[in-house]
């Protein structure tokens, strides 16, 4: 240890359960069951237990510490890393996972649900205090924390990789005004994620979540789809795909045109606000639904969130306008108007698919993707770190379809290759004009 | 009274809880949210509300007692009747929605959570001492009390709705041995009630239960559909709008190329067994996939029913072939063979639209349009019940065709009329010729 | 011959034709390509080639004589019967296909296009000169002409065949009256064929017609379709399967409803008169659009028929209405306004899928189903014809089904059969009540 | 004129018709079919038409001359231009619309169909003997002859339109050996032509295409599609709306893994081979259907190309292999192997939207959004030219923008404005985190 790290007595997990047994028995069937249908991990993990790639290295990392991630945790562990791991907000940790990752001989876990602003931080500085080489962020806290506090520590640190739309942004940021110090991978930017994550994580949970909070059905719906970028058209296609009629509101034109193209209504949100009977925001912008379109809707809508933020509905507004105010089911608050019409909010206009009481969070199969990205860029850092500059880096190309093959052959699917001649072809094909 | 029918102790709901009121707030709760999205009984209930159809008449139920047949309840008493009503299974009675609905003038419950025999039939038994002159069952419960134990009452009965196939197939057996002495209502055999009910209820609902059990996704799963009569047609349309890649094994040629022509790869569960990963029977009947077919299956499969009785799915050859079994998740029941492969078992192979945990039973809507039939089924035993002879009888179509034209007229949906030279030309169209 | 045959002179195409070889070369052609895609009939017919059940018997068939037809002709030719042919249409005759056929030592061919009145029913009656024991029509003229003309050979008539609706609905009429006096199969009304010829065939055929017509695209149209029956719902699952907006009109609640709930857009045509971009009949009714809804519709539209007859769209009114009216392209006629607007009739509101210029009838594989059927029922009526009163039969349901075996055997598909111990389960399934 | 300009006495088609007028009345018919479904052309046409924007200028334009083009070029003259235009393909002038152009008192049109080369480039010379300010090519025809043997006139060149991918691909071969010497826009690469031609387009009337040259159907058909690429994406997504069970191969992991979670097979064309009833390659690469591919293939199936060049099958091969080779229908070839089996090619191999007799190529709106891309191109030069250096440029976005918003407003589509908030909110929307 150098004398910069910090010296923390934040105490792991372990120590701070009461049943700590049964909280590992549970944390382990959690994880089980989510390495159960995470082919690209349990891929990666194998390879990476048999060539030890992480020998001699130390991963600090700040995640949601739930199921699915902790298979992520334990396949660097298992690479030979030693890995220190705490949560990046403080209210989606499992404290039952976060016990059973504790219980590895290479992880020590200090992530714990319910901690206070003081006891968030702390539990950073036990992660730093390990002296990361390597760090795996949701948010980019240990990068602020390491360059804001520690900037000593910097100088053993390999580089580090970013989760979220988020943390991208604002590494960018950094980068931009010179401040970055290590490189950093933008794992939230590949193709692959999109696809698996927005269109068909989002849109699924999205829906999923809906129906299960509320018992109500999809068919014959007019369901408004607020943005058509990639989460817009997860969700629109999905719902299409449940027998709704799917209305879509855009702002850029070439956007409204695709999803006009696609044979979906497109129309302003004053126009739907008429006609919908669910609302579903995906623009990550704010103000999406306001004052002005709540007093358009019709008795018994649903308005949920499947953006970004907690302000694409503006519910402020929503509240000023309503007469009066309920839960009219769990994960279902109800706006109740002056002349009777109740406008139902699904899960307080946060993430709908993570924040409905009966959610999951993303699908299984839509981290094993991303987390299997992840996996790979630390192996990257580890094996060719020091030929990335300080900044913001995208996933090397062929890391990305690298994951994509083995998920690939993960799910028994084959596909053809290149011959010689269709390589050369492709290389200089104006050979055929 | 007439001196036949029993003098039931048996006491209401109201007198059996300890927090009647907490239990009424409730289910009261859970009564306005299922009536909020039930547009036709709305409808149907504002015309009992005005008409009195019911005046004078004493109606026994016996159904599953949740906040949407509780709607139906109301809006019966709403209508005039005296209604007696307990539930038709032990496990499925909401007791705060049956306190609810125990406050109501008009209405007498009965219906409790996870009581004995002896109380169950205490409870119908309690109904039939209000000596209805109609019955509502799921399940014929009444009907055969009453045939059995209470003939004298007969004659003052006008008629019975049945709501469920098994009911009503047990009907029909009794009309033909010339037992069933009063004419009842069909009202689970109506087209509507397949579209509705076994298509797009069945189907979302089935693979939401799922979704949110397992937290997987349905994207590129190969999703294997055995049965494809109304409810198999269901779960793998909605499946394939989830990006599913669809397999349907059937045993009816016909029903098989229709899969075919539909574009789904069709086989037989042999074969479908190897490629599956998520099995869904919806065939009504048993030993749809036996120990040949889980020899071999990949690990990690889900299996799930989604058509009647839990004998769809073989569990004891299973649990046989099983080399161990355990809980992986709330719902799921991993079946860990010798070689280490898991076959999850969803819901305990029962319905699992109904008995997974996160289930919610059909979709509100779904409910409004088979309840909706019941009512208007109700009001023409009422009005005309002289003109049916015992036995069982079809929804007369007009009942039917008026449900459908509620609906539409609530999710604001018009459509045309014949006008007098198009009704003409169809009734004679060898005109044009 | 007995006496009352008449005793035509009509001569055979091979009589009529000037390059008699080269036509028999191409109608060969074409048969040939039918015959690669029409793997029911290929199978049939080598059953009956084996088995020769129609020996000794003489087939009367009037049909529209055209690539797929003539392989029926010449598979009940290759089965041992004597078959005499003719057109049932002035104009759907293919003269080289006719003359391929009269090449087949067991076949004579009358069938020639654009024969006047006089020359179409000397040629019905050339095909009555061979007395036939077997008709098989498509339209109803033979039985027809026999029943009316030559009683007399009625009683060594064992039983026909009827392909069409309106041949259907006319011998009903006939046998209602009691004027029927053999039995004849109504071939049109299977399951199968609704599936196939009304829901794929006619939703692709009409939908390529109408774009090859026309070098338009689908994508973000809005389609209108008018009734919600089999052809309906071919034409706007089809259409939604291109990208278009569907938007459907009907009369019928149920059917509405059932739009409704598919997701599609359901209002009367006055509405849907104002937004459509191409507007599609299946009806079967007159005067589906008319004057009030030319009225209203954008310039550009194009307005076309997939129902039965040219009276779905009121071209007289719209004639009236028209300020010009001109030939746009080939196979569209367009009408222009006052104002300028132009509406665009496609093959002058007749059946699109057949009377487009470019359009090539119904997809050989349907017609294979329908045919396939067609040659079950002949071989039924000469085994067991004598079990048929006169009058319509549908077509027994193990013959419409070993037709969908045999589809599923050609394309490939294999399927489940019930165990012994499910068939005892669904023979009495009440056992599990 | 310069005297560096070629003097032509090619003469334009009205010298080298006989029957003129006809011509000329059938070409307008034809483009005024077109124009009636190009409501971009028609909105930037009256524009053109008020403003005069190119007035003083002279476009030399290689282009297909057929209907759809003839708007643009009719449109571009409306602004002012004085236009010469020539084919760019000696096979696909329609000579009418050509003779119908020619009568516009802006257009010379030297446009013939089946001229030799020597005359093909004669018409070329033509052009440019009209020494063009601008040069609009679908082939870089113009701006190649130009740079060799014209380079005196580059200097009042101001900028070029290029069409195709080959052109732009070809252009940035010379670019980057600092050959071209004025700027090019590469219309082809706009994100909204992929949309609209390449899935839209080539989809749907490559499909049409094959139904109607073969009168086949698609339900239930193995649709093997060859790549997933746009044109990929476009057929397989197109076939499934036409209940085909689609099949893809790919080389490309990632796209094999959008296709896979898509819900389709993807296998190795190998393996595709054994199962495929039609197969369609998009992959703009050679080689794709190969012998032993042939080899494996059942009787009767078809073969087609959507992507580019007519290698992708290698019928070279497959002339080795078959045993005999026949016209088995117009646009059919039949290669009979020496066991029986027929394999149907259509189209030689070649764009099966374009080249089947049937095809009429790109359908009407895909051309409208690409040529209405080409007239704000040949505006922005006029305008703004002096700001793009030599050398290959993206079109900007916001023409590409402005296309999209023209088109929605035609089809009567209105959409949202960002709000100043939500504007300021986007551009920093880190605030939000």
């Amino acid at each position: 240890m150098t004398e910069s790290a910090p010296e923390s007595e934040y105490p792991p997990i372990s120590e701070q359960l009461d049943d700590i047994d049964a909280a590992r028995t549970e944390g382990r069937r959690k994880m089980d069951w989510a390495a159960q249908h995470m082919p690209i991990l349990e891929h990666v993990g194998e390879e990476f237990e048999a060539d030890q790639p992480f020998e001699g290295e130390r991963i600090g990392m700040a995640m949601h510490v739930e199921a699915k991630t902790a298979i992520l945790v334990e396949t660097l562990a298992d690479g030979g890393a030693e890995v220190a791991v705490t949560g990046c907000n403080p209210l989606s940790t499992h404290d039952d996972v976060s016990a059973a990752l504790d219980t590895h001989e290479n992880i020590t876990s200090y992530a714990k649900r319910e901690v206070d602003d003081e006891e968030y931080y702390a539990a950073i500085e036990a992660v730093i205090g390990h002296e990361p080489t390597i760090t795996v962020d949701d948010g980019m806290d240990l990068v602020a924390a390491i360059h804001e506090d520690y900037p000593e520590l910097i100088d053993s640190i390999v580089g580090g990789c970013e989760e979220t739309t988020t943390g991208v942004h604002r590494l960018r940021a950094m980068a931009e005004d010179g401040a970055l110090e290590y490189p950093v991978f933008a794992v939230n930017d590949t193709p692959m994620k999109r696809l698996f994550d927005n269109v068909h994580g989002t849109g699924e949970s999205s829906l999923a979540s809906i129906a299960m909070t509320t018992n109500l059905s999809w068919a014959g719906k007019d369901v408004v789809v607020a943005g058509y970028g990639y989460c817009g058209k997860g969700v629109a296609k999905k719902a299409a795909g449940q027998n709704a009629n799917v209305i879509v509101t855009e702002v850029e034109p070439r956007r409204a045109l695709e999803a006009h193209m696609e044979g979906y209504d497109v129309m302003p949100m004053a126009e739907a606000a008429e006609v919908g009977d669910v609302f579903l925001t995906t623009t990550g912008n704010r103000d999406v639904i306001v004052r002005e379109h709540f007093e358009r809707m019709n008795d018994g809508v649903l308005l949920a969130n499947a953006g970004h933020f907690d302000i694409e509905i503006d519910l402020e507004a929503l509240d000023d306008l309503a007469a009066d105010r309920y839960e009219a089911r769990d994960g279902v608050e109800a706006y109740e108007l002056d002349d009777g019409r109740r406008l139902n909010v699904i899960a307080e206009g946060r993430l709908v698919n993570l924040a409905a009481p009966v959610s999951l969070g993303h699908p299984v199969e839509v981290m094993d993707q991303s987390f299997g990205v992840q996996a790979a860029c630390v192996r990257e850092l580890v094996e060719n770190g020091d030929e990335y500059e300080p900044g913001v880096h995208d996933v090397p190309d062929d890391l990305d379809r690298e994951i994509a093959e083995i998920k690939l052959t993960a799910d028994g699917v084959e596909f053809d290759s290149l011959s010689e001649t269709q390589r050369e072809y492709m290389g200089s094909w104006q050979h055929g004009t």
